[in-house]
């Protein structure tokens, strides 16, 4: 199920954590009925804010980078959630084409690490990986140094003489696995490729994909989950409202933002009334309902901070990766992370490949409060590494904890997150008939 | 694929471990191939021999104990895997009934630590699990304690009002875990089982299963091997004959051993030859064709040595586990092991959960020499920890290598091991309609 992983956080097991280990049994029955209806993502990773008083995901990501911020004792237990992911795929697969992030290239050596891990992971299952580039400017096979003195090569694509098929010159790939999120529009080259295993699909990229499309399947299964454990689904589940239209650098559509902020604010409220919690201060997020790459995201106290935004916080909001025009906009409830290394604000992300976990690390940053986005310049990054109660079995715990994993349940937190990514994608495939 | 486990043996890769390391793409893709054709078991753990000019499985376990034996850093490996197998067989179970050796209950404290790690495998994987006995003495739930003073509980096994199902008093399973190899025979209580997942299937156990059925069923895999990476399929599978009723104790059939075992060192001795080892001295193994708790093995180097055997020596054939008595018996070339660790003879054992290797360990006795069964009374057991080189990437070694994984090549063969039991299994089901 999920690694037993130290967490940030010590001491006894909080209410919702407890809820939940309790339930394993049925948690791990009801993923497995689930999975039996619906097709995890290749691989995914999940943000999770972690407030003590509720736990959710903040942000699912269907073309994760970091891998190369796992624990690399986590590196076998990768594989093998690898191996069993392409073995459903493309069994008979002898090569795999990885298609890097573009812009990074030259300038993110810390990317670079999370391909190179990445085609570690794939080597290790047995196939042979090469990289493939979308830019134009890769005419030739390209080397890129890595910060540890090793060298990568990345070629350009190409489609087979028929057109049917894509690949390098000499490299006829079973499966390709997209790690860009096609922030900027979907490659001629990559569309019509129906004799390969296109991994994510394309309508997983920014290009297609919105967020309110993955909030709304994320209700349902928040709701099915919290029937299952009997639990509100608001704790594992943030408030959310779509603003259409918006362009708050031409002032368009600032009221309507405004209404969204002070409406979702309220219903915020009425939820810390309802669970006794006087002291705490509501916040909102607002950001893109198509991609981002942690730029034009906002934490709004009060609906007024809208209006009074600065010509310079409009121009920012409406900017986002490969400059994409931000229209629609989603406002969140903020949930604030509760948990800390090294008093600097912290943040559990969750890797996933297939339907197993396979690793995690925290999101560290600094200079960021409780209430902000921590995926900005100046992050850093703590790796999981096992924790080692589980040496001793204690066969008087509950069944299915032994040493109580509190890791576990950020795990499940998760893995709600790749279910509802995965009816996402069911929904949203332009070729339905495919699944 | 194969965990990076750090073996007994330093120093330069062998050849075979070389050819094996450089085929990995075609050999995990081949193994991905016949797992689509095939189902492996659910689990198994095999015996390996690394002569340095030859390494083979020499014994196929399909109820494997010794979980206890592997690294407890291989307990996340091996609840992903487990994982993968209970999906296969029973997504919507709720409950696993574990049914382990009765006999070693009261007088092996190890055998129920390898019980106590399998309960905690699968209560990892979100499972209720209980423990229920073929035993006729268990009429009420009976604890069990083990070393560590933790107890275990074993419960009598009912089978449900309308005689469709297995379970317990108050717990119906969904699967049916069988880590009791049957030797005394299949009791009725297991009998007609069809709602419910047994595993492995009655007929793996040793009341019914032959070493000669698998024998064959590894010919033709390592021979498909050899094909596949080009070597002699030799050089991973032993020599091997079948000699039918014979009953030493009653000097019935001593004449057909003595002449195959004669047989069998000269073809030996022929190999030797074609590869140029002078000096190496052939032997071979004499053992039952039915099962063996590592009793009934005896290691010969001449024909005479069988017409010479003492009556005791007689006796001891003649008497297997649980008191099956020996007809036929198989003779098999003997491979020397190769390692040792700390100047006693070590032969390593690896373990897989479904088409996964999982961890292994070494099997290790003072008392024994290179060429005797070192299953017996006095072994001890070393279990293999991760090897840390996978930490550092070597992007310019051979693909699927990284740092060259001795184990991998451990591995490999074990999964013709495993890989032939999956082909023995289909071959010797009695009910074959339901594959």
């Amino acid at each position: 199920m999920v690694p037993h992983l130290a967490t940030a956080l010590t001491g006894p097991l909080l209410d919702l954590e407890k809820k939940i280990l309790d339930a394993t049994p049925a948690i791990e029955r009801w993923f497995r009925l689930e999975w039996q209806e619906h097709t995890p993502p290749f691989y995914c990773s999940v943000d999770l804010r972690n407030a003590g008083y509720k736990l959710a995901p903040v942000d699912t990501n269907l073309f994760p980078g970091g891998f190369n911020n796992l624990a690399s004792e986590m590196l076998p237990l990768t594989v093998q959630a690898a191996m069993a992911a392409i073995d459903k795929y493309c069994p008979d697969a002898r090569n795999l084409l990885l298609i890097p992030e573009t812009q990074a290239q030259s300038r993110n050596p810390t990317y670079l690490q999370n391909v190179a891990r990445l085609m570690q992971i794939f080597r290790q299952t047995g196939l042979h990986v090469r990289l493939g580039s979308l830019s134009p400017d890769v005419t030739q096979p390209t080397p890129l140094a890595l910060p540890d003195g090793n060298m990568l090569v990345v070629e350009p694509l190409v489609r087979s003489a028929n057109g049917r098929r894509l690949g390098l010159v000499d490299f006829d790939p079973c499966t390709i696995l997209l790690n860009n999120d096609l922030s900027s529009g979907i490659p001629s080259i990559l569309e019509n490729i129906h004799e390969q295993s296109l991994l994510p699909p394309v309508h997983a990229g920014w290009a297609l994909r919105r967020k309110s499309n993955h909030l709304k399947a994320f209700d349902e299964v928040a709701k099915k989950f919290g029937k299952l454990i009997d639990i509100d689904p608001w704790l594992v589940n943030p408030l959310h409202a779509k603003v259409s239209e918006v362009d708050l650098e031409h002032d368009q559509g600032t009221e309507e933002l405004a209404d969204a902020v002070s409406s979702l604010l309220s219903k915020i409220k009425k939820k810390y009334k309802e669970y006794g919690m006087k002291e705490q201060k509501p916040f909102v997020i607002v950001k893109p309902d198509a991609g981002t790459y942690g730029m034009g995201i906002m934490t709004i106290k009060d609906a007024s901070e809208v209006r009074d935004l600065s010509l310079k916080q409009r121009a920012k909001m409406s900017v986002v990766k490969d400059g994409l025009a931000v229209t629609d906009l989603i406002v969140q409830e903020g949930v604030p992370t509760f948990e800390k290394i090294d008093d600097a604000v912290a943040e559990p992300v969750v890797y996933m490949i297939d339907r197993y976990v396979v690793g995690g690390f925290y999101r560290v940053h600094g200079e960021r409060g409780i209430d902000q986005n921590l995926n900005a310049p100046g992050s850093q990054y703590v790796p999981l590494a096992f924790a080692q109660q589980h040496a001793v079995p204690d066969l008087k715990a509950k069944p299915g904890t032994a040493a109580p994993n509190r890791f576990y349940v950020y795990g499940v937190v998760a893995r709600l997150g790749l279910l509802a990514a995965s009816l996402e994608m069911e929904r949203t495939d332009p070729n339905p008939e495919v699944y």
